[in-house]
């Protein structure tokens, strides 16, 4: 099988490399040869990795190619590759992507259109790097009706909680978030990783997987790290949690909820050990049960051995081709649950004056609309100026979010409340 | 797709349970259907669930039947378990099976049985129920260079060891495991459980399949966890390590390591996390890094998943047929290393008289061997008595026996050392 890989960044740095080292270990288990026809991209790749690869500089002309079976699309973004994946599929060559906010914008019509041409495209390295996660949800769990998947589905961002966690109250979100420009876990606009959107994209695709429905970007309700405080961090410890930031897609009663933000996790969770860089992803079968994978989010290495398992697949004509789960005749649209009916806990830290009466007065609010409490502290900041905190019972988050509206107006409480939901 | 369910025990009864649940589902996923056309087993199933299917107790006649495309193994044994794949095999049915110990015994006849026929022999319920862990090392991993996996794979011995730590000095190995028979999580004869021979074959299945050699259980140094005491789990506890009964294979400078143990496992590492029957598989590739895979490892629903996504990879035409990996002229045998090469850490437990100079004797036994030490304590047990305990860097074993050898011949050690690997 002859492949073209398009874009000669860091994933097509990685899939050139596992290609070059383990191709006679990739021969022997699958019987056939993958051979690399041409790099293309738009400047010279520099890498000694590409030095006995043919190069052009022209991307699309490798969809006309006699010699290219296979277009591995590694460039990113939502312009030039879907160009490239639109011609690739229409002359067709099945396409192997990494591409995740692509697939989550414009996968319907790319499904289809590989449908249409019979050819596959694949895209296990879009979700969560090196963890095979795709491939569990649309193979291993097949025969499950799936109830609900939660994950760390963005390393960058969870890089930065696990440092706020460690750090304690000397460090602000800003200076972490520098450490980890610094290290090359986030980008210079780091926006789509720690405002969720990238996470987003993934939950889109896992939700659409695991649903048999169509990709739903615009319903998913998401919100970013970016407002989390090291204060957070320490009552989390305090109160027997973690702050992860999860993308949650349940089907319940055949309404979807596809939620991205903050959590509390319980410390004692299995996603609370998943620290770093590192990604998890746990689903819910009603025959398995819940099933973890976890490991590298992203890097060469990890992402890369995605792709070549995606084109392993195709090698071996193993991969199931066409629709997002091989089976576009059985997607359908599923209605979405209100935000304000979505059922959660909740942490919520009160900025309060010490005044009498001030924690009656929060609780009868809470009581009065029938949210009860699981856990609650008072802890003082300043002369006359404390922090009640609070963690509630499961609860819609319409009647949280009237219930934080009136807290807001207590002359007492003298900044902004704090909310973040609670997993499970 | 027609099949034949053979067994109707706990996993038989998921199976059906699943295809008869999940009929719809599957048939929209796959867009094909699969049926059960008989139910063999020796005596007639009760279970309501079998009420409307054809039912036999000529277990080998299905074999036979024109109505029957794949034979679905649920019997367990390797007698008449072996006898019926083989036939079916021979009669050119793919087979689906849950049995680790056939699989491991005699593994390799049956997959050139099932090469020879142009069939497929499929086995992903044979290791750690609903975790894909087949799956992911065959397809998911097949471009990379597995260095070593480690696993808890048996979820009995997981409940007793996850018991003893949380239970104190209190309880001895045999409470806890009549306790886990009481359950229905041990059996009446637990010896395949808690002396390692199930979690050896299901290692054996792995190694194979990780590092493309034949099923060589044989070579596999088996230890269980009954020789484990009470105080042990303290010491684990108070030097930051948990007890856990590990599977590991490990491929080194060409030389295969299959051992099966318990292991003192960082208590931050996830591996302590896996608590009660839960099972999990560790992998570490070459491009992907490590992958954790975690979930039920036994019971109807998570089992009976594992062979309801085998049946469905046979339903799509999308599994690798014939050999273990889908790969049999690849496989060969490997080098094993010598058990007194293997290199690990070790936790040894020296219970002595209190006498002058007895921890210096001690700690020169081990300096002439140059075996550096971790973490090293001492514990009154009774008046003139005490444990040494201590934590060593990594070792070979043969050195670690010879110190351990040395250590019992002293007047002041008064019982027999106890010794514990611990993993990284």
């Amino acid at each position: 099988m002859k492949i073209a890989i398009c874009g000669a960044g860091t994933v097509g740095r990685g899939v050139t490399q596992i290609l070059q080292d383990n191709q006679a270990l990739i021969t022997a288990r699958t019987g056939k040869a993958i051979e690399i026809t041409v790099v293309a991209s738009r400047s010279v790749p520099t890498d000694e990795i590409f030095k006995d690869i043919a190069y052009t500089a022209d991307i699309g002309s490798v969809c006309a190619r006699q010699d290219v079976d296979v277009v591995v699309e590694l460039m990113g973004g939502t312009t030039d590759a879907k160009v490239l994946i639109e011609t690739a599929l229409s002359a067709g060559k099945s396409v192997v992507t990494a591409n995740k906010a692509l697939i989550a914008e414009h996968g319907d019509a790319l499904f289809a259109l590989a449908t249409k041409h019979e050819v596959a495209l694949l895209y296990e390295a879009a979700v969560a790097g090196s963890i095979p996660i795709i491939k569990v949800i649309k193979e291993s769990l097949a025969g499950n009706q799936v109830a609900w998947l939660a994950g760390i589905i963005n390393g960058t961002a969870n890089f930065i909680l696990t440092e706020m966690a460690a750090s304690g109250p000397t460090r602000t979100f800003d200076e972490v978030l520098q450490e980890a420009q610094t290290l090359g876990y986030a980008e210079a606009d780091p926006t789509f990783d720690i405002e969720g959107i990238d996470a987003a994209h993934k939950l889109t695709i896992l939700s659409a997987l695991a649903f048999d429905q169509p990709l739903m970007l615009a319903h998913v309700q998401i919100e970013g790290i970016s407002s989390l405080d090291s204060v957070d961090f320490k009552f989390a410890r305090e109160l027997g949690f973690k702050i992860k930031h999860l993308g949650i897609a349940r089907c319940q009663n055949g309404q979807l909820e596809m939620a991205v933000h903050p959590s509390f996790v319980p410390a004692t969770a299995i996603l609370s050990q998943i620290d770093g860089v590192q990604n998890a992803v746990l689903v819910c079968g009603d025959a398995a049960g819940e099933i973890l994978c976890a490991g590298a989010g992203a890097g060469a290495g990890p992402t890369g051995s995605a792709v070549v398992s995606d084109l392993i697949d195709l090698v071996q004509g193993t991969s199931s081709s066409g629709s997002l789960g091989g089976r576009s005749s059985a997607l359908k649209a599923l209605p979405v649950r209100p935000a304000a009916e979505v059922v959660s806990g909740y942490y919520l830290r009160i900025s309060v004056e010490d005044q009498p009466g001030v924690m009656s007065a929060v609780t009868a609010i809470l009581a009065r609309r029938t949210i009860s409490l699981d856990k609650i502290l008072q802890e003082d900041i300043a002369p006359n100026r404390s922090f009640i905190v609070l963690v509630t019972d499961p609860i819609q988050h319409g009647v949280i979010s009237d219930a934080i509206n009136e807290l807001q107006e207590m002359t007492s409480v003298i900044a902004p409340v704090q909310s973040i939901r609670v997993f499970r």
